[in-house]
């Protein structure tokens, strides 16, 4: 069976270490790392913004210092944590100027006060390329974190929100600069305290959807089935790129520029509580499908019904080695194997 | 009066946001961010080693890895704080090969074996060069933080070992391979379990001697006064590239590429209480000087006394801009200046 590529590497970057002996979560098995720490929980994520920087995806300095922020953020809320502040290790040229400055000042700024967060710290070190890596700083008083592990056949899959902007924004980026698309994803810390009461296991979706669901395959040992028309899980951005430049429903769901939603489990006996805990708390969940048995990931491409493996999708970015042309090739060759009838 | 450029760089970085309203240290007060947590502090330092790869002078993986541990704890220790463990986000070149990464993992291992700590999590992204960015978690279960901040006139001036190795190993590396110099500090963990009960501040010398002195007395608004020979302060391979090379003593402790001491104070009355714990513990401090009120430096350099504003040898780096050869060159100009009878 074909793994994650993606998790290999990891494993092979930092499989070698030994964990902290109290450590909650094991090696990939949560979105952030969390400690037990003076009889309650300390939660920390370190991310680094740098391929998004290096592909010119990220070129505004405002979204730059935004996403410095969201990004580690997401991951607290994926774990059901409360957010303190963040530290910024910062790499930037020596010549980036003052207005770049200010406007990725403003950028952390904004995001801090939006997760009404600090910055606790940082450095800053000069270097002939941008990168910036974060680290977020967060507890949880009371209850357990949630982990990606933990699901199980027949819980309900459900996300924050409709899906697939940050592919929306990264094909107008790449593909046609005459698509309009806005990227400013929030980290949802609120809808994450409601979904920590009822779900048994979350990731964002960071990486992308079905990145994530690879990743939730992976460590739960499980399948997917998505019952829910991948058209009606697309945000308005992205409906706009799939009507205007045709590109397919899935394939908004497949690249690894997320939207940074919450993707999490129910167990089907809570659903009906959750639903309406949510309905309380002013926000409103997108159902997915649910966790099944066998491995593999089973959607629907224009009523042509797919059956995968998790991770074969996912792959495709890591077998395309950072070329965006190639990767977009090897997409639509994937779409091509799956909707021709053979 | 011409302060400490280095200061003036973070505050323009990072004196734009708003500090975190219990957050104990204010922006350059201490070696760490230090928040109240739970009842207990948390403390937390992100450090960046970019610079020193960047000039070639770490070349050995091993000791990249070693120095992305060390570098963040010795702030640790410097604030009296009890390690937990580290994230390391990496970037590295995709082709840097098993054996680098090998090696580097292997610094890494142990230097947390070194601080009894773990790695906790991390982030790994490729780019055309290695930087790692470090962020120690760290906790004080009892009693106050150590900063940079609360020292006296009067109060005795200490390091935890004799001092300049780092710059040895940069003169070498620079300037005369043929000279062979180790260099593998330590985080001293150990010997900040006894200055913690005695000291009213601390800092590491990570940025060399004369550069932390800098920040003391900035911070502070105090002087200092150098009273031991510089020559009874530097370590054994300072003393080598000193006589082989030709080297001043007192360059050798201005460099930034330091050694993580720590260099701390303690009030007069504490002294002799002070050297019998050291002494207990089994480690001997090397006492340098005292703070004292006017807002100067002075030592002595082959018995010609020196009295200078105590940032003129911290800026001579910043002034430099990098070159190397220049800043060795500014150095031997300030050398000259201090030395020639007027």
């Amino acid at each position: 069976m074909e793994s994650n590529r993606e998790i290999a590497m990891i494993r092979r970057m930092a499989g070698n270490f030994a964990r902290h002996p109290t450590q909650v979560n094991d090696l990939m098995e949560a979105d952030a790392e969390i400690i037990p720490f003076h009889g309650e929980y300390l939660v920390v994520k370190t991310d680094c913004i740098h391929e998004e920087i290096q592909l010119q995806l990220y070129t505004d300095p405002y979204l730059i210092g935004w996403m410095s922020v969201i990004a580690p953020v997401s991951d607290i809320a994926a774990v059901g944590a409360t957010p303190i502040g963040v530290l910024l290790s910062v790499l930037l040229p020596n010549n980036s100027g003052e207005n770049w400055e200010k406007e990725f000042q403003r950028g952390i700024k904004d995001a801090c006060s939006e997760c009404e967060i600090f910055v606790l710290g940082g450095d800053t070190s000069f270097a002939s390329m941008v990168s910036i890596s974060t680290t977020a700083v967060a507890g949880i008083k009371s209850g357990n974190p949630l982990m990606r592990s933990g699901l199980k056949p027949g819980d309900r899959l459900y996300t924050t929100s409709r899906l697939g902007v940050g592919n929306a924004f990264a094909y107008a980026c790449f593909f046609d600069k005459s698509l309009e698309v806005s990227f400013r994803p929030m980290a949802r810390l609120h809808e994450s305290k409601t979904i920590r009461k009822y779900a048994n296991a979350c990731i964002d979706t960071s990486d992308g959807l079905f990145p994530a669901l690879s990743v939730l395959s992976e460590i739960n040992q499980v399948g997917i089935c998505i019952d829910t028309p991948l058209i009606q899980l697309l945000s308005e951005e992205a409906i706009f790129v799939h009507h205007q430049a045709e590109v397919q429903d899935w394939i908004l769901l497949a690249g690894p520029h997320g939207e940074y939603e919450l993707l999490f489990t129910i167990p089907e006996q809570y659903e009906r509580a959750f639903l309406e805990n949510c309905h309380t708390d002013q926000w409103t969940p997108v159902y997915l499908g649910q966790i099944i048995e066998e491995p593999h990931l089973s959607f629907q491409i224009e009523s042509v019904p797919v059956k995968c493996h998790p991770a074969i999708i996912a792959n495709l970015y890591v077998e395309a080695e950072g070329n965006i042309a190639y990767y977009f090739e090897l997409l639509m060759q994937q779409h091509t194997r799956w909707t021709t009838p053979t």
